[in-house]
C-alpha cells in the first residue's frame, strides 16, 4: 500500500536538511518493511510531503519517529496515477 | 518549480474518479504551461494529491478550476527528493 505522510511546521527547511532526513529514513525502514520513494518540502510554509510504500501507517510512522521526526498526518493512498 | 496541490472532501472517490480527472487535466494543461505528473488519492478520508510541474500556482489552479475541481491547497515543493 502506498502512504502520502506530511509534516507541519518545517519551516526554512533546506535541500541538505531533506536529504539527511530522507536519508536517515531509508537507513531505518528495513526493519518495518517501508521504503520511502518520494519527498517534497516547501520551505515557507513548512509543510513536507513523504511517499511510501509500507505495510501500514503505524510502520510508517515507526520510522520517521525513530528518526526524530513523526508525521502529523498519514494517509493511504491505495489510488495513484 | 514544482507544485503539491491537496483537495479535501473527495470521500468515496474511485479509481475511475481520479483518472478522469487527471485526464481532464492533461486536456486543460497545455494552455498553462502545467504539466500535472503524479496524483493520489484516500477515499476514505476524501484526500486527493496533485503533483505539477508549472510556472505559478495560478496556473496551476485555473486548470484545475477551469476542469472543474479547484484545489484548497497549492504548495511550492521546490526541494524534492
Amino acid at each position: 500500500m502506498k502512504f502520502m505522510d506530511v509534516h507541519h511546521g518545517m519551516a526554512g527547511i533546506t535541500g541538505d536538511q531533506l536529504k539527511a532526513a530522507h536519508d536517515a529514513d531509508l537507513a531505518a525502514q528495513g526493519d518495518e518493511g517501508v521504503r520511502f520513494e518520494q519527498a517534497w518540502a516547501d520551505p515557507e510554509s513548512g509543510t513536507v510531503y513523504c511517499l511510501s510504500d509500507a505495510p501500514s501507517k503505524e510502520a510508517v510512522q515507526r520510522v520517521h519517529t525513530r528518526t526524530g521526526h513523526p508525521a502529523d498526518e498519514i494517509h493511504p493512498v491505495p489510488l495513484h496515477i
